[in-house]
């Protein structure tokens, strides 16, 4: 592969898939660059899940769109659909969340989704990370046990086509500054 | 480079940092990786804060630790500190986010933090992405603006050693299930 920077520009959200099957190996590679994520207090507070049964596999996709939501509903076309399962944040980590306000294990969830979604672009596949869904209902298909949450859904297959579209991002000056916010 | 998945084996959080300065210009290039990290709805809820001002550095560095939780104070050693500013996701995100009940700006962070990190590694740095620290002085101390948070510090400088250490994870068996909650 080329340089990280060069699969971070190429990476972009892919809702549109062509119909060739994603071998099990290229989706194991992935999820081992899930796995070796960092997370708070190296709690790992995740599971993922591959649903690449085809019956399975659509009635997850249809929990992430409705009449009112239909911004989801490429992912009917993805030949496979990754449920990432959320767990709590170890005790010491829950703590420390609480105390700072702030919930660990949703951030270490995002870092390990971009592992994943990262690799997959490394794979010549493409990902895109859904948050809207049906939680209940994914829970209830996939049988995910009581206090464990389904945190995200992640859709993967070949592209349809290989072109990334530009990405629409602030400007670096309104993104990134030095030693005050607000500075050049 | 090698392929993605060697990246991801080499990372490590890094807690101990040479004293050798860092480059503005491979800052920038971990900047971009972050820039372009995909998010929610592409709201972008982020900032990034380069603080590498050694007295500034040292005031940021000591709002991460204290007498009863000493763990973050290697971050007085590395010689650069981001601060992550967390904005609110934009309106449609947010009302997706309340109905769902996740918070999708700190999965967002949690992605751009993760593209930082991994170009870090890819410059020859190391990384160590820091969720415990004092807000309101980390606030205070760069004029972080009302309604918007200190979201993640990211300590970033040269290893003091290029090794990694063993990385001590789930194993896959406990990580991953097909079509299934709990399937092999």
């Amino acid at each position: 592969m080329v340089g990280f920077l060069e699969l971070v520009k190429k990476r972009y959200s892919v809702r549109r898939y062509s119909g060739r099957p994603v071998a099990r190996e290229k989706i194991a590679r992935c999820l081992e660059a899930a796995r070796l994520a960092p997370s708070a207090c190296n709690a790992q507070p995740w599971q993922f899940i591959v649903v690449d049964e085809p019956g399975l596999r659509e009635k997850v996709a249809r929990t992430t769109f409705g009449p009112l939501a239909p911004f989801n509903k490429f992912s009917l076309q993805a030949p496979v659909l990754i449920v990432v399962v959320l767990e709590k944040s170890n005790l010491v980590a829950q703590i420390g969340g609480f105390l700072r306000k702030k919930e660990f294990n949703l951030i270490d969830l995002g870092i390990a989704a971009a592992h994943f979604s990262l690799q997959a672009v490394e794979e010549g596949l493409g990902a895109c990370i859904l948050g809207w869904f049906d939680e209940k209902r994914v829970r209830k298909i996939l049988g995910i046990p009581h206090g464990k949450r389904a945190g995200l859904i992640i859709t993967l297959g070949y592209p349809e086509t290989g072109e990334t579209p530009e990405k629409k991002r602030k400007p670096p000056s309104a993104f990134r500054f030095y030693n005050r916010y607000g500075s050049g």
